[in-house]
């Protein structure tokens, strides 16, 4: 039997200490055409009316995917959905993380400001987004970033939590680089490198996380052969 | 710190065999009004036409539930698209387990002909359903049931690729009791639950499933310590 890729996605969330909702929305959803997408929104502060904000542009995010709608077009929509209804006076960042298992590519489609890990042959790069927030300004696009399906990919993305920890304790910013350079290429599974990277920031911020954080993580690697198995999970705590 | 309640929900899958794509879709996404839905929609038939009328359900259910729809809305509206748009000659079985933080409630609503397997303090109940499927008749409605949200409940829900396995063996009906008795109580991960179900019929076909297959399992705990972390992970093998 052909050797087969396991796609692997881990998603890791906590919230800003002592607030009760997290303004990070994250959610993964099967594509029509073949595939899978993760969407993640960082909704502008925190508590309760952050995360309104983030389930509503999430809402209407997955809403689009899942109708098949093309990722560049869903962050576009997404922008002019939120700008039409609070006048460039809220913002929020998006990132879409798809599976294309139609054209065989994985897409990344970004209104963010934290960089992306992409480990990939032994090589780690780290790279910085150059677009917006969107919600601010009129004609706000998303940066797209296109790489054929291969074994052997890890990447990471990450809301600001991630970037602005260990700021209260006037700490260096956060090495995404080192991370990759110290954790990807051991066979990690994705949850495993998602739960690391949060464990990370969430010491850089001495127990009590400045921000609400988020990270997804996705590894592609051979599997051991072909299984029709999929697997989908979730722990969350409630009070 | 008090003891907080740990949600812990697992999903697996799998195809009828030598068939390429899976009829059922099941998603999971964050509730607005706080909490988690879990759809899971088996489209007729198998191959491609059953997989694009899955994910085209599951798009309207989980679009509805992302906007707030009550769960019972969901469920006639997902049925009423169907009716108008097929004119009764289509139909798909519609799950919909939900962890609603809000009312503090567990809220089941079937389109279905599966049984549920529900654990609670050590008794287990099968559940027969006595809804019908959508799609095919004018004023179909959904049963619903609900349940407290309480630690040490199990729930398990699947399609009917699990009821019918063994058939071709001539095997007596699988039995949902005495896996609940045999697998319930045991502290089990919710993933390892689905996943164990699923092996169980897969052996039933003689490792040939005889229909697409998915299930899900929803397990309440006591958490030991009230914890802010969320995850969430999945695992699929593509060619």
């Amino acid at each position: 039997m052909p050797n087969s890729l396991l796609i692997d996605v881990g998603v890791a969330k906590t919230e800003k200490y002592a607030s009760r909702e997290s303004g990070d929305t994250v959610e993964l959803v099967e594509r029509p055409s073949g595939g899978f997408s993760v969407v993640m929104i960082d909704g502008q502060g925190s508590g309760k009316a952050a995360k309104t904000l983030s389930l509503l542009l999430s809402s209407k995010a997955v809403a689009l995917v899942k109708e098949g709608v093309r990722d560049s077009v869903v962050a576009r929509a997404t922008h002019d959905y939120l700008f039409a209804f609070r006048h460039g006076q809220v913002s929020a960042t998006l990132d879409l993380l798809s599976i294309d298992l139609k054209t065989r590519t994985i897409v990344i489609t970004r209104n963010a400001e934290t960089p992306m890990i992409l480990g990939s042959g032994g090589t780690i790069t780290v790279i910085d987004s150059d677009s917006a927030p969107i919600g601010r300004y009129r004609w706000t696009k998303p940066t797209v970033t296109q790489l054929p399906i291969t074994a052997g990919i890890d990447i990471m993305l990450c809301t600001d939590g991630i970037t602005h920890s260990g700021r209260r304790a006037g700490l260096h910013p956060f090495d995404f680089e080192a991370f990759g350079k110290s954790q990807f290429g051991l066979g990690l599974m994705a949850q495993d490198l998602a739960d690391a990277l949060l464990r990370s920031v969430i010491e850089r911020d001495q127990g009590r996380p400045g921000d609400d954080m988020a990270v997804i993580a996705l590894s592609l690697r051979e599997g051991e052969a072909n299984s029709a198995l999929r697997r989908m999970q979730m722990q969350v705590f409630a009070p």
